[in-house]
């Protein structure tokens, strides 16, 4: 922001939401500066925390008529940086619009303000005798709010979609401050531009999300576990394949982990276990869901097995019997970001690709980052089922961290030059953010980025709503 | 259009495509200006068939270099007027774009052009083993560009979404000749803002399609198709949540419709049987799939008779044993907007509720229409699993046809206002056009109507795209 707000500024907003609900000692300020990765590190005056849509309507307001830059944020887990403020922008925190609004176990939905973290509201789904399906690693902290600004996809998008296919309406304050209801319970409804999925994913640059409906689902009468030891990408690809078919829409997750992971996750993480007596190049996690019965789901993972060892896809593997093995095999996949941390850096990729291209992907990166840094540690795993792969590279065994790190821009490029090649994408689930700004005006066509300005400015006249996250104008 | 084009331009929009690929004679343009049910009747003095994405891109061009409005047109299927050209306008008719571009099985997409009619997509999934879900009555001559550009839904939405749903990428010419190349194969890309939805369901007033990869399912091994008498719309509703619970995901159709339409349908329609000795007042025609076998179909299936017995809420059932039983139970459900056309004139409305409240706004909206039209026949029928009604009125006996649709405004209100108070949709699947355009700025907050109107804006700056539906600028 060229204009940095000052005092007497700044008094005009703490008065909206009034003394207690602002930070303004820099030491309180702080957690909202840094992301998780220690990529971006911001500078902000002030945190408001508004507690209502009318509050956040004036905050939009005085800051439109003002010309102060606005930065909405979530739990502040995501990975890209738009969360965070620069040039003393005013940080936007929603974690006071926390309440559930209303829970329609008949109709199936849930209306939640933006500041509910996902967790408590899987939790709420679950008190009503249903399920809200979308599941990350960072779900006891990030809001769903966050998850609609980003478009959160996580391990359940396989048979539920990412977040936008679980939302039926929003409430948005808008830059200018008006105040949009949308907040429809439709599973039907054609009329007129769709607004909603405009909001969803546009993290934060159009307008403030301030509270939605989300679908809940039926929570299945059983859900079979099964960790596998594989050969290779390709012996997983054909068993997803065989799993689709078998299971169809049953077949609600599918994830695959080099050994590499398993490795660092054994290494590094309290309570992880090997379930295996050997050791297997790759691994896959896949969940049968049955809406019926065990028996039910349990047939459909003998039927896969039966098929799977007829093609000698599967060297190894083992179904959880209980709730607590469950959550143990889980451990081996969610924990995979955290074990790379005492392994030194680590660089990231967020990339997807055509599902049936993913073996051709991993064997086409892994060859080029391996000829420009020798040594270095592939730890590629993620979303198989839905062409997500989170393709991070560790550093090698005793490099120098920073000099690695200071390598990201030129391993991204080797590596979103062979997804581009391949028709993928540089960011499947984290958004754009200020990470990927530039590279994504880089990468697409001069058109498409127009589009995107033309919209930033047709909602965001002044450009105060977190200005140039996503696009610059 | 106010600037009628004159000869001399028409002719340079003609030498784009060549005088084969264009209509010019009156009587050939006929077809294009009328819509099926006569609401709507168009003049133009020229209709253009691009053969290709560049054709449609010089026609653009020259369309905003002159001011000159273009009405893109798929199938003519459409209910609302969106295709319809008024006061001189240009019709683009996609017909002659109609390739299919690629058909990837393993990757389960395929790429089409605009102007492929619905069945034509289907039957080439069917050929590549796998199948492309969507559904309509007018399938045999719809195109899968009007589908995208309605966001059509159809009788498989319940388990495969909206046309929306099952859409990945598009090509789309802007107003200004620009050509989007949006194909993309991939199930998550978080790249900036949802460009694609907001062309999906914007009626042509954003861009023209031209071309998409749309995603195919797995076929499954079995469907199990059952009609089921039922005493009213409450044991429909009851018997729905039942199967839902019991089948979940393999659940793919639930409709409803009242003893009327089966009469109208037993009336008119050339080889339908009542399969039922009795009468009953209600009837769900529902469907449950497996991937697996048909045995899994079957005990899905028996399953939920049981369940439903023991409640009491099925009074007979019949479920098909072969491939010509279901079509013949379809046929029922498919020909009754058909077997309506015989019994005089029919007010039609394509509304929305949450799926909790049908029976709720079937009986309120009853009263209302009866009590303001005695011996009015309510055929009210669709797809119930999504909370979508077409709450069609036909006649009463003997009435005067001209003179009843003249109240069709007057009866939109009366339905439409027990609708909106539900929290429900004014058109669930057939959009807004030129029917619902000003009842739609009518209801909706003034600030929701003006970001249609900016992004509209933004996108077709000299105002000749389709203009005057959807948003008035």
């Amino acid at each position: 922001m060229s204009k940095t707000a000052n005092t007497a500024l700044l008094a005009r907003f703490i008065a909206i939401v009034g003394e207690r609900n602002v930070l303004t000692d820099p030491a309180d300020i702080a957690p909202h500066l840094e992301e998780t990765r220690g990529l971006f590190h911001g500078d902000s005056p002030l945190v408001l925390k508004p507690g209502s849509a009318e509050e956040v309507s004036a905050i939009m307001k005085l800051a439109t008529e003002t010309g102060t830059v606005i930065v909405p944020q979530g739990g502040n887990t995501g990975h890209v940086g738009g969360q965070i403020p620069h040039d003393g922008a005013i940080v936007l925190s929603m974690a006071r619009m926390n309440r559930i609004r209303d829970v329609d176990p008949a109709g199936g939905t849930i209306t939640v303000e933006s500041g509910v973290i996902l967790q408590r509201l899987q939790e709420a789904a679950n008190e009503a005798g249903l399920m809200f399906p979308l599941s990350l690693a960072s779900e006891g902290t990030c809001q769903i709010g966050g998850n609609l600004s980003t478009n959160a996809g996580g391990t359940a998008v396989l048979a539920y979609g990412n977040t936008r296919q679980l939302c039926l309406g929003l409430e948005v304050v808008l830059p200018t401050g008006e105040i949009w209801n949308g907040l429809r319970r439709l599973k039907k409804d054609n009329t007129g531009y769709d607004l909603r999925d405009l909001f969803i994913g546009a993290e934060g640059t159009l307008g403030v999300i301030t509270a939605a409906v989300m679908k809940l689902s039926p929570r299945p009468k059983s859900i079979q576990t099964v960790l596998a030891g594989v050969v290779d990408p390709d012996a997983a690809l054909k068993l997803f394949r065989l799993a689709e078919n078998t299971c169809g829409p049953a077949l609600t997750g599918f994830e695959i982990m080099p050994r590499i992971s398993l490795e660092f996750v054994l290494r590094h993480i309290e309570g992880a276990r090997d379930p295996f007596d050997d050791a297997h190049p790759w691994y896959v996690l896949f969940e049968i869901s049955s809406g019926q019965s065990e028996e039910a789901a349990r047939g459909l993972m003998e039927s896969l097995f039966e098929a799977a060892n007829e093609n000698g896809l599967i060297r190894d593997a083992v179904a959880s019997e209980t709730e607590a093995q469950r959550q143990s095999l889980w451990l081996l996949r969610e924990s995979i970001s955290a074990s790379q941390k005492p392994e030194g850096g680590s660089i990231k990729h967020d990339v997807s690709v055509p599902v049936a291209k993913v073996p051709e992907f991993l064997e086409k990166a892994d060859k080029a980052v391996r000829e420009r840094i020798p040594g270095i540690r592939v730890v590629s795993f993620g979303h198989l089922g839905d062409g997500n792969i989170h393709y991070n590279l560790s550093q090698p065994v005793g490099a120098d961290k920073a000099q690695y790190i200071a390598r990201w821009r030129e391993m991204n490029e080797i590596v979103h030059g062979i997804v581009l090649e391949m028709g993928g994408s540089i960011s499947a689930e984290h958004g754009i953010g200020q990470l990927k700004r530039d590279e994504l005006a880089a990468i697409r066509q001069p058109i498409e980025i127009e589009l995107m300005r033309r919209i930033k400015m047709a909602f965001d006249p002044a450009g105060i709503m977190n200005l140039d996250k996503v696009v610059k104008v």
